[in-house]
């Protein structure tokens, strides 16, 4: 297992790192198998979409705050980010890859991205690699 | 890996590639393990849900189209098709099967769907073995 | 694959099934590797949020029947809990944790939830072991 270390510098930011993945894999020197991603935070998430076109990502988060506001009458949790909570577990804890011949099997437009949705923080990211 | 392709008709559509998935698995020899399936489109996602009753997935669609409709005036994302990326994330581009003797270990109910969130396209679904 | 069956004893109800899957994994002797944790239902999922707090999962609850309501007229699926099937699909049927020196590599907060959205019922948790 590696961990990144990302230094997330908004409240809610989506941030690409799919580069930072395929430089460990690149160093594990595995070319088939399976590349798991996991965010080991409660407030924070994974997920894979569109890297080419930043507004994507933008629209994620806007939609994402539209569906879960920051402050709602009935949340209970006291620490006050009940919505970074709901958000992670909507868009998950971790993201899965295919390798082959070295390389992850990503789709032309997808990259990986780190989900902060309580920052800004510095965030873990864990990378095991499955060999076959 | 093994790649499927799908034709999808609507332009929301969910679509059971569970036979498909199983004749990939019986043709693979793996009697025992993890089967990975992962969409490389950032439009599509891949879920598990109930198989039997097709108002499941219609329903499943009508929630979807109603939480992240398909025009807001606070999109930025130029390509128009900003709520099919943000179902994308909310579904998840890959699941995970259990495989034991040969067969998913999937429950009585369920199948696995490839989501298409902005169709008619032809898409991608990667399968991956891991036997243990 | 071990399995677990959990009694849930609510409508709706995040179960902290954490203890039981480090458990399995004690008794399994694997030490590096990953654990698949899998619901084989279609009215409930898997999560990973906060443990620590009860509060967290009260509101994630709340948040969901607020996103998805128990009846809508356009629901068209007759048995009526057209809701559970639509928050399974978002939360999604399956975590995965990466396993070092025997333990989970979850982060200080993180515990693994089994999300009943239509009980109370007798639910299984699936538990695959992929030892690297």
């Amino acid at each position: 297992m590696e961990t990144i270390n990302v230094h997330t510098r908004e409240h809610a930011q989506l941030i690409d790192i799919t580069r930072e993945i395929q430089e460990l894999l690149s160093k594990s020197n595995m070319t088939t198998g399976i590349l798991n991603v996991f965010v080991p935070h409660t407030t924070a998430g994974i997920t894979i979409n569109e890297s080419a076109d930043p507004s994507v990502a933008y629209d994620i988060l806007a939609v994402l705050d539209r569906l879960v506001p920051w402050r709602e009458p009935y949340y209970q949790h006291r620490e006050g980010n009940t919505a970074s909570h709901v958000k992670a577990s909507l868009v998950g804890s971790s993201v899965r890859v295919i390798v082959e011949d070295g390389g992850m099997k990503l789709g032309t437009w997808q990259g990986i991205f780190l989900c902060e949705f309580d920052g800004p923080r510095t965030r873990k990211v864990h990378v095991a690699f499955q060999s076959n």
